[in-house]
Formats: C-alpha cells, structure tokens, sequence
C-alpha cells in the first residue's frame, strides 16, 4: 500500500510552482562550489522520530497519525519500512539511520529479538537494492527498556553490560550488512542520577572497556564505518558522561581511544551544554574530530531537548560555514534528528517538517559558500592576526620564544594598539549575505 | 595603624559565647579524622575581593567603606598590606592569595610596574616572617587592563602575548620569592566574543605554547608550587577556552600538558558551566587532577558570577567529601574567592563573612568525616556495584571479556534483575547526617 | 489483598528507633508554637505520582514496581483505591489530592467515563467515612488525552472547550460529593507553542469565561472548597499563561476574578519561573492570595520539572517561615506533588521518599517557628526599615508628603547614610538556627 | 569642533554605494504599509551607551575611543552633547533619549547637581530648536550613586525615597522643558537582595506611593509625555519587582495605577525573564499596554543584559509584526539601548552598530508588513479559531453558555476533531518572507 496517498510528490522546482510541498532553496543537482548541493548535503531522516515517534510528551499522550498505526507487532514494523522508503523517495533522501528497536520490536528472548531484526534488515537491504537511499548510520537504543535504568555500559549490574555488549555486537553487524557509514553512540543513559551512590571511577573505566571492546569486534568483523560519539549534557539522566565536545575528547585520550571516534554534533545538544552550535562544531573541527551532525534546533527558553527542525538560517549557515571548512563532512551526514510538534500530528507536517529543514540547510549552504568565497571573515582573520606571521609573534609561532625574549620584549615598552574586533560590523554583513544571494 | 579597630578579635569558643564574631563550628586545633580541622580546612583570604574590591556593579559604584582608601598609590598599596596581616591574624587565617595588580598599581612602564611589585613584595616577605599566614597562591591579572581586550595569551596581538609572558615570568619569580605553594591560571580573557573574528586554532596553540614556556621557566628559576588552572565557562568572555574541568584536561592533554597541571575548582564556575560545585570536584579527583579550590557558591537563579561566601551546608559537606576521599587537597587550599553583597559595605561585614564561611565549611567537614567514617555512601556504592567484582563483572573489568564471551552470557536470557538506587532515602540519609553531629 | 505487605508500619519515634521506616524529627502530635505538628503540616499525598506514575520519561518506558498493576481498567481503578488508603494509613497522611482520570479510567462515551467516575467516588467516600485522612483538593486533567493538544479552556476547538465544561463541571460535584476542600486549575496545556498560530486575546478571554462560569457553578451547587490556580511557566507548552503568581494575579485581576481565587504554590514551578520557592510564597502572601503548597523541588541544573521530594532544609525553613506568617494555610495544605526517580522503583521508595519529605518539612517548620518566636528576621527588618516610621518617612507612609515637600526635604542635604543589609550574617545565623533546636 | 571627523556621512542609498556606512534596507523616506519608514521607524540614540559608556565590564576598565574624553567635568558634559547632535545628525536619528545623570554630573549639593542639568538643558533645549531630533523620553538614574544600594523608591531608608522623589520632580520638569514623548520608570534598584531582611510589602507600597506622587506632579506642571515602566526581572539587584510585563500590570492594577502608565518592553530583559520579545510585546499589546520599546538584543547563552545592537532578523520581523498589529507605537519609539561590544571601541564602530541596527529593523518592516499585507498568519488564525464564531463557540464568547448548555454538548459525544498546528509550515512560511522581499 502506499502510505503517503495524498501528499503529492515533493517538487524542487521551487518558487515557480503553486504546489505547497515545494522546495524554494533546495536543489540537488544545482552545483555550489564544485559539488551538486546534493553532495553538499547529506541529510538523513531520522527513523525515530518520523516512524516510530508517536507524539507524546510528558504531560500527554501520543498525537500522531499515521497509516501504519493499523498494524501490530512485525507487521506494524514491516509497514514502517514500506513507508520509510516510500517517504525516503519522495523527499529525495540520500540517507536515513535508526536504533535498532525503531526497526523491529523486542522479542521475548534475546534470541528472538535478534530474530526480529533479521526479518527487518533483510527486507531494508532489499529496499537497499534499488533505493537511492543509503544507511547513514545505525546505533543500538540501550536507554528505552527498564533494564538500562542504571545505564548500559556504565551501569551497576554486568548483566546489562553483558545485555550492551550482545546488542552491539549485533548493530555492528547489522551496520556491516547495510553498509552503514557510520556507527552512533549516544549514550542516553551513561551518566548519573545522584552522585551519593555513584561509583564515577568504575562506570568511566567500563565505558572506555567497551569502546575498545566495540573497535575490536568492528575490526574483527571488517566494519569500516566511522565511529561516532554523540555528545548531551543531560536529560533523560541528571548529568551525562559525554556532556559537550571537549568531555568527549578528555575521555577519549584519557582511554587511548581518540583514534576511534570521531563526533556527532547535535545543535540542540550543543545548547543544552551552554554552548552554540557553531562552537561545537568549530571545537570539533579544529581538533580533526568532526565527524557528522544532527541537524534540528532547540528552544533557547526551554531547557529541554525540543528536537525542532532546523529553521533558523543563522545557524544553518554558520553550521555549512564550519562544514566547508572541515571540507565537508566525509562520511557523515546532516541527520534530521528532529520531530513535528506534538502538534503538528498529521502526515502532512512530516513533509512540511523536512522540507522546511532542507531549504533552510539550502540557503545557509548558499550563503555560506558565498562567505567563504568572498572570504569575508577570512580576510578579517588574517589581518587580525597577522602580527603573529612577523617579528616577535613569527618567534611565538615558530617555538623561537621563551619567557626571556618576550620580557624583553615587553620591556621596550612600545604602545600596545589593539584594533576594534568589529563585531557589530560583521553581523550587519553576515545579514547582507544572508538576505543578497 | 590598626585598621580594624572596632572589630574585636575573633572567638572560637563557639557556642557559649556571646561574642557577634564567633564560631560556633570552626575550631581550628579540633582533632576531625586525624588531622586538625585547621590542617583539613586550608582557609585562604581573597586579597582582590578583600583589600581591592570597591563594591561596583554593571549598574552602580563602589560601596565599601574601607580604612584604606583614605591613601593613594602606593601608599595605599602598602595600606592593604598593613590592613591584609592585620586581618589575617584577626582571622586566624592560614593563607591569602593575589593577584599581580592587587598588591601594586601599574607604573607608566613594565620596569616601574615591577619596581612598585619588588616593594610591595618585600613588605609581604617581611610580613610572613613573622605570620602565620602563608601564600597559597599568586597569579598575574591579565584582563583588567584594556591591553587584554581581545585576549591574553590567546590575544590577536603578538605584542600583549610577549607583555602576558614578561608578566607571569615576573609572577613566577614572586610565586618562588613568597615561597607560594601554587600558581594559578585563569583564563578571564582566553576565550572569544564572536566567532566570527577568531581563529579559535592559533589561539588554543599559542595557549598551549605560554603554559609550555612557563612550565619551562618554572623549572629554570627551581620555583616548586603546584600549577594550577581554574575553569570557568564564561564571563567576561562569551565562551571561555577552560569552560569546565573536562575541557581544560581535553586541552592538556592535547598538548602534552597533563602532567604540569592541576585544577583549580570554583563552586560558582562549577555552576555557570552547569555542574555542581561536587561533580567537578569529583571528576577532577578521579582523573588526578583535584588541585585546589575557590571555596564561594553563586545564586542558581542568576547566570552571572556572584561569587558569594559559602554557606549552603549542603556544598561544603558534599565538597569536603571529595576532599576527604582525595586524601585532602595536597598544596591547594580553600580560597575565599568571594566577597560581601555590594550592599554589606561595612568593615565587620568581612568578618561576618569570612566567619560565615569558615564556620560552614567546619561543619561540612565535620559531617563529611562522620560520613566517610560510617561508610554511608561506601557501603551502598560498594554493594551495588558488586556484580562487576564477580563472574562476568569480574572478567569484564579484568579485560578477560570481549563481544563474544558477553554475548553469550546474554543469550542465556537470565532474568535482568536491578535494584532501587534509593536516592530519596539517601538524601533523607544526608540530612540526618547533616543535622546531628 | 494488603499492598504494602512487606511494609513495616512506619515509625514515629525517631532517633530512638532502628526502623528504617522511621522519623527523626516528624512527630504528628508534638506542640510547635501553638498548634500540633500535624495542624501546620498538612501534607497531602499525590494521588498521581504515587498511584499512577508508571516511572517512564522522555526515553525511557516506566520501571515502577506497584502490587496493583497485576489489574487493569476498572479493577487496576479500585486496586488503586485500596492501596492509596492502605498507604495513607501507614504514613498517616492527613490529606490526599487527585486529578479525575488518575482515579478513573475514560470510557468510550463521556457518559461512560462520567459512570466510572461514580463507581470510584463512591468507593472513595466510603473510605472517607472511617480514615481520617480527608480530600485536600481534586482537579480535572485537561492535558493529557490528545483532545487537549491545542489547550483545554484556551484551545482553539469550541467543542473541546464545551467538553472541558462538562469536565469540571463533574469535578466540582466530585469535590462537593468527596467535601474537598478546595478545587485546583493547573493550566497544563493553557498555553501556546507558538505564537504564529495563536489569538492570544481570545484565548485568555475564553479562558476568564470558563473561570466565571466554574465560580458560578460552585456557587450554584454550594461548593464552597477554595478556588486555587497553580502557576508553571512552561513544560508541556513552549509558554503557559499563568507564568508564575504574579501573572495570575495580573490574569486575575484584569478578568475581575481576584476575589474568588487564591494561589497554590509549587516549589519547582518557581524556580522554572526563576523565581525562589520563598519568593513566590512571599508575594502571593502580602498580596493575600497564598492559598496552597505544592510541597516538592526541583533540580537547578535541570530545565525541566522533576518534580523531587522536598529534601533541602533552607527551601523547607523559608518556606514554614512564610507560612506562619501568614498564619498558616487556612483550607491549604502541603501536597507532595513529588515522585521518587525512576531509579527508586520500588514500593518501600515511596515510603521512603514521603518520610524524606514529611521529615525535611518537620525540621522546616521547628527552625521557622524558633526564627519567628525569637524574632530574628522581624528585629532586624524593624530595625532597618524605622526611618519609615517617624519624620519625612512618617510622612510619606501616610500620605501627607508629596514631590514638593520631598524635594524640600532633600534639598536640606542632610548627608544619606545607609547601614549594611548584613546578608552574611543573615545567611550564618539561619545556619546557626538549622543545625541548632 | 567635530568629534567624528574621520567618519564619513552616512549613505541611504543602500547597495548601490560602495561606502561602507551605507543602509542596504533603510531608507528613511521609502513608503511602506502607508507611512514612510521614518514614521514607523521612531529609532531613538541612547545617551548612555553612546556617550558616557566607557567599555568596562565587571572583569576589567574601559576601553572606548570617544574624542570627547580629552574633556572632564561641565567641559565634558558639553561636549557630549556637541557630539551628540552631530552623530545624530549623521545618523539622521530621529529621537533620543537620557538619564538625567547621563547628562550632567553630580555636584556637591542637590543644587548644584541641579544647576549642572540647567546648563545642560539650556544647550539640549537650543539644539532642538534647528535639530530635527526629538527627545523621546528622559529618566531619572536612580542605581548608579551608593546611596541607592538599598533601593530607590523601595529603599529602607526614607532621606533616599525623599531624594529620588526630588530627582524625579526635577526629571519631569525636565520632560517638560524638552518636550520628551515618554517618561521612563526603569527601577533598576527597585527590587531585593535577600529576602531575609525585606519588607516587600511596605517596599511595594512605597513604590506605588511614588508613583501616584509622580502622576500628580506631572499633572500639576502639565507635563503630557507618556508614563512608561520598563520591566526586568534581575541584574543589578537578585529580584527586580517589575520582573517582567505582566508583573507590572499585576503592580499596576493592584495600586490603581493601570490608567497612568504603559510598557516600554526591552528585548534582553523579556529574554533575561523567560520570555521572547515578541511574547512581552504582545501580552503588553493585548491589554492596550504597549508603550515603546528598547530595542536591542541578548545572547541566549548569557545569563546577564549583554544589550547587543538588533542584528537578529526573526526578532526585528517579529517585533515590527506586533508594532504594525498594535497601529504603531504612538508617542513611543525604538530606543537602541544597545552598545558596541567593550572589544569595539572605535568611534566608528558607533556607526556600525547603529546601521547595523537600523538596518535590520527595516528589513523587519518591509517583511512584517508583506505578512500583514498578505495576511499569512491572520488567514491561518481566523480559520484556526473559527469555531468560535459559529454554534456552541459562538455561545461560549457570547456569554450565552454555561456549564450546563456546555455539558449538554459535550454528552452528545460528538467526535471531537483538531486539526494540526503546522508550526514547521509556519517557520518555512516566515524564512521565505524574511529572504524573499
């Protein structure tokens, strides 16, 4: 059956066309400096929220209509694949990625759960045949079920941590017969709820036992997709172990792992830790750690993850800014973890959704290549720190300075002349460039 | 002079006297755990917030009525000092901590800028021939000046970078000539304002290289006191480099740096970057890198530092069980990095607060070492991690377990059975604690 | 069946006791400044958290372990019943409090869902004939079913608001029916999630009729409870238009509604709002409007409502502080709108957590009233604020001077001297009065 | 002489020009919706930003370039005012707006304080006469002096009620003289420190008192200028008592002060207290309370008043919206309580900020008013809430139903039928407005 009957096919043609579903920015094949936006922009939709999501929040229950809630068990999960794919062609995507139990339900067994999931993927890796669409990464839920209360690979039972250990062992494997690009981990759970009865020390180590655990049986099997660690401060625990880019990193180098994994930057993760989006990208980046992105936003006034689809063309055009500086984002991708409003409950909004989120990742890479072919903010950069490239800074740079050069140095005393950072400046000309492509 | 004449001495007697500036729980020859709560309690009196702090806001000036201020330059300068061992031994105090530019104003040059230290500095060494009160810690202030407007070590300005090397060579020699116990970094100027201007790359490296050229120093002129960087996410900067303790050991261990430093935690920094004053000290401890701490709290409800005296119970218990598990802070102390509210302007309130600290912190430590001494959290820790000291828990932290062996351990679909974490009653628990020394 | 087997009776004998399940400093009949404990303490158990919590969260399913969940639909309603009474017997609770669909479950028909309202009412009322726990209030929830998903009174369907109708309408006979002594509005989804789609004015308009026509229904079946609004800012909706107190009142009063309603106060709500739990206690009390207490906390770091047991002693102190100034909470009382972790599954955490609670509050209210009776806050206040009670200050209370006479006042240029507001030390005697009854 | 040689005239005509002080979007006499740009455009300089701002920040002294600073005392008081007429000159800035000790200082008696403003009005008064800037509103600086540190009108102490009650009549006859649009109350001290040692009650009381005095005076002098409060929730003191809009209309209303007295909505502050400026603009517009507005903005990030330029184009577009929606803002203005960053210290970046400013407020325009034009969300909005002009709706906003008409309808259970919020369509809707004029 199709499940999308009376949305229309989405029409790239943009602003000629009276068709609501129509891209105004967006055009695949349309070449930004030197690649189809297409290759540019890798988005990927997010299995969870589109498929499996039901609407509920807090406070209420799920909203959602959609045509597969007819179905039940594996049926209700194979129709989720049909519509999947069904929406994966009309909207275009290149990518998608899930959790292993957006795809198939828990059996009572581990057994059969696993069993489960064999069914779905062989019927994905068919899809996968004939589909444009490829995985972009898959990863393991081990934050839904009760048993990871206490946390997966940091918990305080080795039963679950026994449990983690199968379940990616068999997402890794998965991830090798879709032919993933990457493997996620967020670590949901890995955190703490109350310090007074956490044994931080022991819960770090297990992580780290089953990170090097995990590259071990990628290498075993012969899974080249990249690893991926999704960083978020909080929420469902009190305070989690991978709270910001630069916490993922000291973990990593402290574990010898920081060869293995690079980082999934959530812009609605980065608020959260008090950072903004382009930050943690920049951060990531200049540490040759960027490795994908989840693209959505958050609500600056609500200090909760809101999962919204990115509109706001600020931060999708300093979000392309920092990824064309990275020379794009390799394998990873600009997945759409991100979710209509509860309100906003009928299919159409899914359409409505991602195509909002792809236009404005559009324009944002439009203004962005602009910005750097025009180096705007390069040529400010490097006449703002040019005194570095001659004299005493060239010494600095260079490792010719110490201590006694720079007293002495200093000791000459020559005015110090600092020049206006502009900042003001700079956002008027960021805003002509948004609005003048 | 005696510059608190009104002010009589301070009591320890506690309780049964009437005296307004008494402890009631500080006393600082009591046995507590094994060591003197004076040798546990490494109290330090904030020289800037102290004898410099004039009581402006963003939006107002100065308040504070302080005996010194009827001098100018150097005279005041020497003032302070008077005043500073004056209260020192009022208090009791068993360190104090500064600044470059809180002992002695700039002179029209570097030289007479070192000129007015090298005075101010002899008065000092004079003084703790005699004290009591010995030097924590000193650091150099590079970020009052406008010169450090854009930055200091991580400037767009070769010329302050060589200035801020002049400077901290000038400190380290004063930290060796004071016989400091450490040195500490805070970055208020490393960080950016927009990321439009920076080149957030050359700046993280050129960080790296001063911390290397002052390590360097260090060792040149025997100087012994422990290196210390104090994180803090924001303020004056929009972002600062050190947001928190996992990024300022991120940014170590990038550059090799890790074995030169420890950290220095702020209860209010803690909170800005969205961590208890606890955790930090906590991830700190575990990673080896609990150096000292600014003992101060902010206000939850405010995003700014407000760098307030201690006086929740609750922090300085919890931080005082860090402490104990830490075996004690080493060479760091605990450094009153606070100061009255702007509308406590009087002489006393320095006592009421100073007193108002000292004496919380005596009763945290007192609770924390009942705490430790019962095993609480020992015990409840210990039982509910046991699983990882046996069977598979046992193999998996031993390193015997891999993908395959937990897999299998898994698919034997042995009921996962967990346990409460009791938070609730563990906070009720904390509470008796608390109340009923 | 008894659902609490395991359970040992709780224990009122504090210290002297080993019973886990015991009060240190809750002792129903001990005589605090005229009344006994129990006749300020009127704590209420959530019917909610404690009956229907399943423990789930925004990723995660529930955890909780509850005897009655072997039932289910009407069966689970009266299982539920059974326990709650069974639960208020042992904790000696004075007061409970429930929405409608917590005690019963909706039908197909309203009709329907009104009858399984009866059946459970009844049962409740029978009950009540013989426990001495009584009806704190009882409300409707208007959030949770998707019909509300666009606001209950504010939505902009017509039909859900004429069903909202019919609801309260029920409830009000409920609590009439059950002698609740006062009737709750939390206005969950009154709201909006975004303003682009939102006739704010007509909304709140609406919103104003539903409160008249709910203040003439009970005036017309003699309800006489008191009407009380809760205030939260946000969560579930991106803004919730009773903000905080001061927006109801503002709300209130615009609407001609100020005399039939009073506040119920909720500590986390406050602080969501950015306010202190005290804060928000103080100005609904000078306004007279101080009518109840949501009796629970909330997390600093975290942005949403978590909804904690009340376990911090300075929020519990302040908070009895404001209630005995206002001389109790006449109809009000103290419900625990709190829920133990979804890690503190068990039955006994309920035990726990509420003695957490009753316990934290007990202390509260011991140190406020040793505050009030040695007036420490009124001999200071009276003090500070005199110059109100005699010459130009005289005159200004009483209405007598005017900008003219002002003006000549100051124009005296008598020097203005002000005294430290003392905050330290305020800070250390509250410490001082905690620790020490 | 001219304080801003070197800048050079500011161009209007946008992208044709290649000067870099050039409006790209304003352009003062292009029509729009009726009325020049201009007319909707009341853009008002903000004395203390501009002119008296010196860039420090509580981290470090000022940095700010102003020719004027060769100048101390009177000199410099007049200079600024020579400098003022000419920026406004060049910027074509039709308002501005001051605290009277922007513009004078203080002398050693009230007299002379006073004296020094009559110079200065005198000079004000003559540059009016040919300028054609207006003064939209004056005000009183009532934080600033140490003798406010407990409050203004809420102070403790009656000498500084008397005196601020002698400032502010001196202020009015000030409006008067210079013909200001506005009165502004900002009662950046009217608030608490700790609640440990407030009357609140008489501090609100006092403030109201104040107020009435300030609407009889100005009636008695016949100053007309409207009477604008301007909420903000914190900073300086812990707690303002005009938190935000609707906390003042609950102020308002509870003193019978409602009729005096409109909003001068400042977007930081909505933002420091919760809200979006749109939603303080609009809660202020639904209740005929909108008054002026403070136009500038924060950092989400940042928990204290950054008062940034406007550069963000969602809240220009947003704003203007509500403004167009409210007939413009009467008497009131854009006041750029904004000031370039302490790292933008140039003269010219005065220029920048300001055109920055301007600039994306006339883009907000132009795209506000093609929304209204096109009735984008107006459409959306009456069909949304249609059911309330039609069967039981009509009834319900009528007056004609009550509970019982309303039971009667919901027993006919009818199924009830929302239909979705589209908020992701909206958010399309508005980038394809804002990009595409």
């Amino acid at each position: 059956m199709a499940y999308f009957n009376g949305v229309p096919q989405i029409n790239f043609e943009g602003a000629k066309s009276s068709n609501p579903l129509a891209f105004k920015y967006y055009n695949p094949q349309e070449v930004i400096a030197g690649k189809t936006m297409e290759e540019h922009l890798r988005f990927s939709i997010a299995y969870w929220h589109t498929f499996t999501h039901e609407g509920s929040d807090p406070f209420g229950t799920g909203t959602m209509q959609r045509p597969w809630d007819q179905y039940t068990g594996m049926d209700k999960a194979k129709a989720r694949v049909e519509a999947a794919f069904e929406l994966f062609e009309k909207l275009n995507a290149p990518f998608f990625a899930f959790h292993d139990r957006d795809i198939a339900p828990e059996g009572a067994t581990l057994q059969e759960t696993n069993k489960n999931l064999d069914i779905i993927v062989a019927m994905i890796k068919n899809y996968l045949k004939t589909s444009k669409t490829k995985l972009l990464w898959n990863t393991a839920n081990m934050f839904t079920h009760p048993r990871f209360l206490h946390g997966a690979a940091t918990t305080c039972n080795a039963d679950v941590f026994a449990y983690c250990a199968a379940q990616v062992k068999k997402a890794l494997e998965i991830g090798k017969e879709l032919e993933a690009e990457n493997y996620v981990f967020w670590g949901g759970r890995e955190g703490y709820v109350t310090l007074l009865n956490t044994d931080m020390k022991l819960e770090l180590d297990n992580l780290a036992r089953f990170f090097h655990m995990a590259v071990d049986y990628a290498k075993e099997i012969g899974f080249t997709g990249q690893f991926l660690i999704e960083p978020k401060p909080k929420e469902p625990t009190k305070h989690q172990y991978d709270f910001d880019a630069q916490t993922a990193m000291a973990f990593l180098r402290a574990y010898d792992l920081q060869d293995y994994f690079k980082m999934n930057i959530e812009a609605n993760h980065a608020t959260l830790a008090g950072h903004t989006f382009q930050h943690e990208l920049r951060i990531s980046r200049i540490n040759g750690m960027l490795g994908s992105v989840d693209a959505n936003q958050g609500d600056m006034l609500l200090g909760w993850d809101t999962d919204e689809f990115p509109t706001d063309l600020y931060e999708t055009t300093l979000a392309m800014y920092e990824i064309l500086q990275n020379g794009g984002l390799g394998k990873g991708g600009l997945n759409f973890d991100a979710k209509p409003r509860r309100e906003s409950f009928e299919p159409e909004d899914l359409f409505y959704a991602h195509i909002a989120g792809m236009d404005t990742f559009a324009r944002g890479l439009k203004v962005a290549a602009r910005l750097v072919e025009d180096r705007v903010f390069e040529s400010i950069v490097k006449e703002r720190y040019k005194s570095f490239s001659e004299g005493i800074g060239r010494d600095i740079v260079s490792g010719k300075a110490d201590f006694h050069t720079l007293e002495l140095h200093a000791l000459h005393n020559k005015p110090i002349v600092n020049k206006s950072g502009r900042q003001e400046q700079l956002k008027g000309l960021l805003n002509q460039y948004l609005l003048e492509m």
